[in-house]
């Protein structure tokens, strides 16, 4: 075998073999491959794509490539949850602990964010004394005694992908469904739960902007997961505007907690009920939707997850006492708000009406005003601000008047708010007519819908 | 402007300008950008085409790259001839010479072989004495005295062009047409002539293997040659079996001085002279292609051609004796002959009939029979041996009879032709019915089929 032979052969339309597969996984994470062999594949596999088998063998390829973790300690069926990513998603920290208070241990490894906010991770620190590095002992045992703990990535989880995606990223070669659904799906199978329930975002803000595409990468990762033999099911859910009102770290947590009151925005609640309901079907305690539904309406009704995320944050070291008080967060020095007025004059449409309807949000916009805030990371080693973010009072379909507050910019720096204001106001659209509402949940897709 | 959005502009199917050529060809020349990041570009190049502009500002910043001959102290009008290579190709021999004798300067830089034979150079290296690098002060001073010579490439052209063919040789993108054509034209350009004809190989023993493929490749060189100012045109010859008789270094510059005394093989001589009346027509030393196939007969009938060649060797310190008296070249030690019953008794179909007809023939087995012999190079640091190779008796549709000699191998190594023979009875298939010759020529493509 040989990887000239095995590029021609992808180049040509055809099928790799379980063999072939492997050998160019561990060829190139070794080294023995160079990298301009592996990208002249990558990018022969971005036209000619993969089929859910051979998706699959490079996903146990990549997930074979270093540690996997062992949750054969823990009882109960392990669920994991994975979002694809957009801006204001904390379902995380929402469903970790509405599982754990119906028995269902969730043990998570979660990364750090590259891009407009941080990740879970980041976002925990904004609590003080949360420590998101223990041993694999602790992690262990704390899903064992309270159900849920939350940590940094530490093992060293499919490195093949680590390697290919960082070649991925800078050859043009990331945005195909197979490269995509391994990449997420070989660090899951390594991550070692035995269910796994996928948010794929589609939208402005998503990596996927249509249905479609969300829908063909829902498919090939439940496909994979199945494949594999972990149960695995994908809810495609909405991402053309920030899922809740908070974008940014700290923000984000205290959102978190209001939802776990119950109080929390209507569309982010949704979207964590959902997951939520879906985790609990795959872990076996819910035997259907309605089933499911009325447990985590009564898990947050009953004050157990609430109760739960502060066994959480306690037992990781944070103090419980800022879930109970979210006004003791630490909060940005300055905020600018943003005005309907100020929204309607900066539309070449609506400057003249007294109201209008936002009507579209540029949602990777949104991710830049918070990144220009400081909430996120442009390189690797930049230092997130965990106290900035934005704070949304309008969403995609309501009605805007002059006088409105549409949102709230925190920041530490004046001149940064200027800069993300002036992007902020670019990132919408307002329409004189009613717009309808975005879906927030599109499709779910099971083992049944391949 | 960045690699990875040209990467991504590629990927997309849209057109580069040429400044973004410029900046790949050049930074990729340069060592700015990665070997990983230029064969990704050209997988995608693979993909998605480039479109005829778009392969003449490849051509033209790859033959930018290095040195570009100055031909200019070189009066009349420069003709260069270029084949796409195949086997048993002498066909610059035996036009050198005759072109010269019509009074076209022919300044030709020549590469050496990679492959079953060796290329010019190797096989004029067979002529005792003949000096193949001699200065470019000596080059253009024996051009301006006696018209012709043939050198080996001492000046640095086109260096990208090497660079990236390198690469597309271990990514499998080599067979794109607008990379074959852009990597022929570029070292064309840089050699300095005015006008170029090029003979497009289409069959077994080709890279093109059929004529609409040929024929495309043809149109690409045609349109950047024009493109950049060159009178070009393109004629697609058969290379279904080795053309001529001779395949093997020697055995090919004799084959190459019989066709100058015109008793060559029929379909060899037929390539040469429609080669050669193309030049004198590019060179404007001929109106149309009546007048040119009159001036070529005469320059072979009359000896002109033949004096020419001994002129040439003379000139550049080989002896014109082997000219005059081919029998004193060096021979191989041994020869082993094929006979009819050999083949037809290694036909599935033949065994058993009287005679049969020379239906097909691997044309690029025949290539590995003359490399197996030690006639060509396998890798770069390769030595060739000059004497060996083949001598054909017989050619497509030809019908053969049990004691007919088919072919006479020559060889150094007994081994060596025992496993040579067997090569080469497998590259024929026999027919119990009469077939018809291939074409000689097929087509000729000029500035007005585009």
């Amino acid at each position: 075998m040989n990887t000239y032979d095995l590029i021609m052969k992808k180049r040509n339309g055809e099928i790799l073999s379980k063999e072939e597969i492997i050998y160019l996984v561990n060829g190139y994470t070794s080294g023995e491959i160079p990298d301009y062999q592996m990208s002249a594949f990558l990018m022969a596999v971005y036209f000619r794509g993969m089929n859910y088998e051979e998706t699959t063998l490079l996903t146990m390829a990549m997930a074979d490539s270093g540690d996997r973790l062992d949750l054969s300690g823990i009882k109960g069926v392990k669920v994991d949850k994975h979002s694809t990513g957009g801006v204001g998603d904390k379902t995380s920290l929402i469903v970790g602990p509405i599982l754990a208070s119906l028995g269902v241990p969730v043990a998570k490894m979660s990364g750090r964010g590259l891009g407009h906010t941080g990740g879970t991770i980041d976002k925990l620190e904004g609590i003080p004394g949360f420590q998101t590095s223990i041993s694999e002992e602790q992690f262990i045992s704390q899903v064992n005694n309270i159900g849920l703990s939350i940590v940094g990535q530490t093992a060293n989880l499919a490195p093949a992908d680590k390697k290919i995606y960082a070649l991925r990223d800078v050859t043009a070669t990331v945005d195909n469904v197979s490269l995509i659904a391994s990449s997420i799906m070989s660090k899951k199978l390594a991550a070692g739960a035995d269910a796994i329930v996928l948010d794929v975002k589609v939208g402005t803000g998503a990596f996927m902007k249509s249905v479609e595409q969300a829908r063909l990468l829902a498919k090939t990762m439940v496909a994979i997961g199945t494949k594999a033999g972990r149960k695995t099911l994908a809810v495609i859910t909405d991402m053309n505007e920030p899922l809740g009102n908070a974008v940014g770290n700290i923000l984000e947590v205290k959102e978190a907690v209001e939802c776990l009151r119950g109080q929390g925005e209507e569309r982010l609640l949704k979207v964590s009920k959902i997951l939520a309901c879906y985790m609990l079907i795959a872990a076996g305690k819910a035997k259907d939707l309605e089933e499911a539904e009325k447990k985590v309406e009564n898990a947050i009704k009953s004050g157990d997850a609430l109760e739960k995320m502060k066994d959480f944050v306690n037992a990781q070291g944070g103090n419980p006492e800022y879930i109970e008080h979210l006004e003791k967060f630490e909060r940005a020095k300055y905020s600018l708000a943003v005005s309907g007025r100020e929204l309607m004059e900066h539309s070449d449409l609506c400057g003249e009406l007294d109201e209008a309807y936002l009507a579209s949000c540029d949602n990777q916009e949104i991710g830049m005003v918070s990144l220009i805030l400081g909430g996120g990371r442009e390189t690797k080693d930049s230092v997130i601000d965990l106290t900035v973010g934005i704070q949304l009072k309008k969403h995609l379909g309501d009605c805007i008047q002059k006088d409105d507050c549409v949102a709230i910019l925190y920041g530490n720096d004046k001149q940064r708010l200027t800069n993300a204001k002036e992007r902020f106001l670019n990132a919408y659209t307002l329409s004189a007519n009613k717009i309808d509402k975005n879906p927030v949940v599109y499709e779910v897709i099971t083992e049944k819908d391949l």
